[in-house]
Parts: C-alpha cells; sequence; structure tokens
C-alpha cells in the first residue's frame, strides 16, 4: 500500500520537476526568471502575488519571433500590394506605392510615415476582418524568409515560448502588447503562442459597422495605424485594455523602455526581461544602431534598473521553435 | 464500497444540481437561457462550443446595476464637481460647471455634450487613474441614491449577477461593454460581478504617460471621453480587444442594439438578451420615451431576431444584489 502510495506520489508531482525552460542554458538569465517566478508564487513568501495579479506582458517584434531584415507585417503588406498592384494597376496610386509595388524597400521607408501608412493602407483597408486575416493566413502558409527560407511563423523564439508556457503554469496571464497590429497578430498567436485574441494588444486602426440590405452586419477596415501601441503608448494601452499594472514584462527595444519601466516601478515585485540579438551565427545581432528594433537605453539604464539582459548567444541553446 | 461510491457520486454531482437562477421565476426568459446554455456546452450537442469560444458580453447601466434617475456615473461627476467648486470656485469657468456644482441637471444636460464632458473633464482631468479611482471608492462608500437610499453599488440586478456567474460556470468568459467608463467601472466591477478589470471594456479618455525628474512613472487622466463605447462603438471594441465574435450578449437600451445584433449574426448558435424596465414598484418601469436607456427598436425587432426578452416585474423575483 505504502508502495503504490509513493508511485502515485511520485506521478503526480513528475511534472513540477520536468525542467520548465528546456532550452535556456544555465546562466543568469534563467536563474533569475526561476528565482523570481518561484518568489511570487510561493505563498509564504514575503514577494508573493496572488493569481489575480499575475500578469507578463510580452513584446512580440525581435522578442517572440524575429524582426530582421523588416518587420514580418511589413514584408507581409510589401507582398499583398505587389500582389494587387500586379492585379489592378489603378489601384498604385502614389509614388510610394509604386514603389512598394516593385519591392523597392528603400524608396518606401525613405518617404516616411505617408508612404508607409499607404502600403499598410492598400494592404488592408477596405476588407472586412475576416478577409483580411484569411489573407495573412494564406501569406503565412506560402511565404517563406528571403534569408532562412523558413515559414514566417516558424521563426518563433523557442525559449520563449517556453517561458510564455511556464509563467502560465504558473498561474499568470501572458499578453502581447506590441507595435504590430492587433489583426494581423491574431492569425497566429494562439498556434504560436499558447495566446488567445483577447489577449492580443497592439496597434489598430480604425473600422467601420454596417449593416448590408440583408439585414447582416459587416465590420470593415477603414483607416490604418490610428493608434501606435509603440513607446509610452504600450503602458497607456496597457492601462486602458488590462486596467492593471504588469508585474511582468519582456522587450528586446528602447520601444519597450516605457512598458518595461511601468512595470517594474509599482510597489510590489516585479521583473523586466530584455532580449538582447547578439546571435549573428543563429539569428542576427544589433542594437544600438539598427535600423529596427534600435536598443541603447535599455543596454545603458536596463542593468541599473535590475531587468534582466538576456544574451541570445549564451543564454539560449536552441533558438527556433520549428525547423520547418 | 458500492454504498461509500454512491455517496462520493452525489456529493461530486451536487452543486451541478444546484439552481443555478434562484432569483430567476420559472418561465420562458430562464428556460430559453438555460436551454442556450444546455445545447453549447453539450458535447453531444450539434450547437456544442468549445471554451475558448464562450465569450459573452454586457452592457451595465440598465444591465447589471440600475441607471435611473440617471447614470450613476453621472451622479458621482456632478456630485465631484460640486466639491472640487466648493473647495476651489475658480475651477467653475464655464456656466456648465456653475450648473453642475449646484445640482442643476437639467441646465447642465440641455448644454449637450459639450457641457457633459465640460463636467466629466474637471471630475477626472488632471488626475491620476490611482488618485481617480481612490475618489470613485470614496463616493461608493459614502453616497447613497436619491430614492432608494441604498449603496449605488448595492443597485446591481441580483438576477444578472447570477447568471454572470451560471455562465462563467458553464466554461464562458464574461466581459463587461458599457458606454460607462473604464476606470469608474473597474473600481466595483470584481467586487459587485465578479468581473476582473482585463474584461471591462467601456468609454475612455486619453492618457499621458510621464516620468518624474524622481524617475517614477505616472499615467494621467487628460482628456475625457475620446472613445464612446456605445452604439456601434461596442462591437468594433468588441472586435478591437476580444479579436473574436461573442455567443451571448445582453443589453437593455437601444445603445445595445448593434452589440447584441452583431452577436447574433454570428454563424453558430447565440443568444441575446434584453432586460425590459417594467417594474415601477421595485425598480423602474421605462422604455421607448425614457430620457435615458431608451429602447424602442429591441421591442420591436429582437424577438423576431430571436432576442429574450426579459420582463423584470414577472421574470426576476428578486432584484437588487444587496440590501445595505
Amino acid at each position: 500500500m505504502l508502495r503504490h502510495l509513493t508511485a502515485a506520489a511520485f506521478l503526480l508531482a513528475a511534472p513540477a520537476l520536468a525542467d520548465p525552460l528546456p532550452s535556456w542554458s544555465e546562466g543568469p538569465a534563467r536563474a533569475q526568471i526561476i528565482a523570481f517566478v518561484d518568489s511570487v508564487t510561493d505563498p509564504a513568501s514575503d514577494d508573493f502575488v496572488p493569481v489575480a495579479d499575475r500578469i507578463a506582458v510580452f513584446d512580440n517584434d525581435g522578442t517572440l519571433w524575429a524582426e530582421q531584415p523588416l518587420y514580418f507585417q511589413a514584408i507581409y503588406a510589401f507582398d499583398t500590394v505587389k500582389k494587387i498592384g500586379a492585379e489592378d494597376p489603378s489601384t498604385l496610386t502614389s509614388d510610394a506605392l509604386k514603389a512598394a509595388a516593385k519591392g523597392d524597400i528603400e524608396t518606401v521607408m525613405a518617404g516616411g510615415e505617408k508612404a508607409l501608412l499607404d502600403v499598410v493602407g492598400l494592404a488592408s483597408a477596405g476588407q472586412t476582418i475576416d478577409a483580411f486575416q484569411a489573407g495573412v493566413s494564406d501569406w503565412l502558409a506560402d511565404a517563406r524568409h528571403p534569408t532562412t527560407g523558413m515559414a514566417y511563423d516558424a521563426m518563433t523564439y523557442q525559449p520563449m515560448v517556453e517561458l510564455l508556457r511556464y509563467l502560465r503554469d504558473e498561474g499568470f496571464r501572458t499578453y502581447i502588447v506590441s507595435g504590430g497590429g492587433i489583426d494581423f497578430m491574431r492569425v497566429f498567436a494562439e498556434r504560436a503562442y499558447g495566446i488567445p485574441t483577447d489577449q492580443v494588444l497592439g496597434s489598430y486602426g480604425d473600422t467601420s459597422y454596417t449593416v448590408g440590405d440583408d439585414g447582416v452586419p459587416v465590420i470593415t477596415k477603414t483607416k490604418p495605424l490610428v493608434y501606435v501601441d509603440d513607446k509610452e503608448g504600450k503602458p497607456i494601452n496597457i492601462m486602458r485594455i488590462l486596467g492593471k499594472r504588469p508585474i511582468f514584462a519582456a522587450g528586446n527595444s528602447d520601444g519597450d523602455f516605457a512598458m518595461l519601466q511601468w512595470t517594474t516601478a509599482g510597489d510590489g515585485p516585479s521583473l523586466g526581461l530584455i532580449v538582447h540579438h547578439t546571435d549573428a551565427d543563429r539569428e542576427w545581432a544589433y542594437d544600438r544602431d539598427s535600423h529596427i528594433g534600435q536598443l541603447a537605453r535599455g543596454l545603458d539604464d536596463g542593468p541599473g534598473l535590475g531587468w534582466v539582459i538576456v544574451d541570445m548567444a549564451k543564454d539560449w541553446d536552441r533558438i527556433w521553435s520549428s525547423q520547418r
């Protein structure tokens, strides 16, 4: 009888004994994460945080999946404008759109925000959310990254997927808070990260609600990028939608600085984490001078604020979630 | 042994046997609700809906708590302007504010949106979210309703509180989607309804994120009512924040029509519910000609769309959640 009980107890305890972060190498980053989670989930700890307040927020581009040579959503927009322009050249009503249709990314980027809005606008406006998401889904299935040859949604970071799961297993609610578009990210967030649509915060445009002659209502995307969920926009969006300060935040660029700052300025225990892209062999190496995902302030001020700086080359045994 | 097993099985089954809606009288409304929940939660049913898609949205004013003689948040704003004006009359910079400080609601209402924004603005702008919510909390503790003498947050509807709990017990996620302000509602939504802050959608203003000389960031309310979560604004906000069409929606006025229409226009099973205020004795009786919570289209078109029209006088055995 005793032997049976012991075996049963072992089986019940087994999941807790499994390594929650198998793709993280032994090192300070991994140790800091585990120490934080242990302290806020231990009812005997002074730092114990009730489940209701265990909120974790994650940037997406460069934090949960790659962002080079360009945000993947921008690549999607360029690909889509190219396709739309080939079908109907009269839709290319600006120099930016004509450049985008030719794949001339540099010209579009040189045109600043107005040019980018033209491209994102043509790739989305006038479509219902359903139609837009079906297009994104098709693109994800077919498109391949220019240098890795992988599907874009296979280029998620396995260590971060493990971290998301680990936090959820420990009672956290995990949210994306990204400069990316909400309707775009919601296509793959559940499948790639286990994050449901209502835990995806991001940039968004305007939509209209109209009812057809058949009495059927439709919601249509009308204007892109009305709210940019970046920099100060991140903590503002968090307080607007979650209504509560997170206790864990992860990002990779100075666009995430305010989100980590807000998270770690709370009264209770908290942890900020920055993914530092240091791995030119397996991923990319970039920070202060990058045209995308620029990271300077986080490196300068983060350590003094107690933030974990993840050295991708050293701290991650494996990079990609999938080899597809 | 058999006797023990039977007793254990009975104990395990007992919670499911308890009446989930004890304050609802036997009648068609109650029956329709239970039939809907049974069908979407029964794995053997053609109408089965997985837990991830069991999303229920509720209006607040007039649906979860009372809204007469005026939205409670408006009463809060009038009370607050009165208090601020008594402390510093120079803050009363417009005729609307002077009228509000005297409790002259009619003059403010006659001034339209501009006048109301003045009042709501003075009652909130320039405060941090924490300070604003502390003020609301104090007001809820002290203020009493002019005719019932009850605390405002005691004037929640017991049958609706039971419905929220019943749906959650059956795997639904329950959300508020209200014209009321998010920071206002979040003060009592958890306590009154069991709804956490991140499941409260509503109207909101602008906020600013600033960092003081001490390095501490603060979020401050700057401009009221930038987004009005009413009419078409409700389904638009639902798709922006939840990213998924609900399968259950409850409201009480034509401001909720679009939300119920969107919810019940989905492909799968769905239910719309309208609380019809028919009880002049225990609550209030109003619909088509009311200055607040006007309900005409819902009564005309709702039944044809299969919506449940709750007759408060007949369908509810008890009104208030609390007698405090």
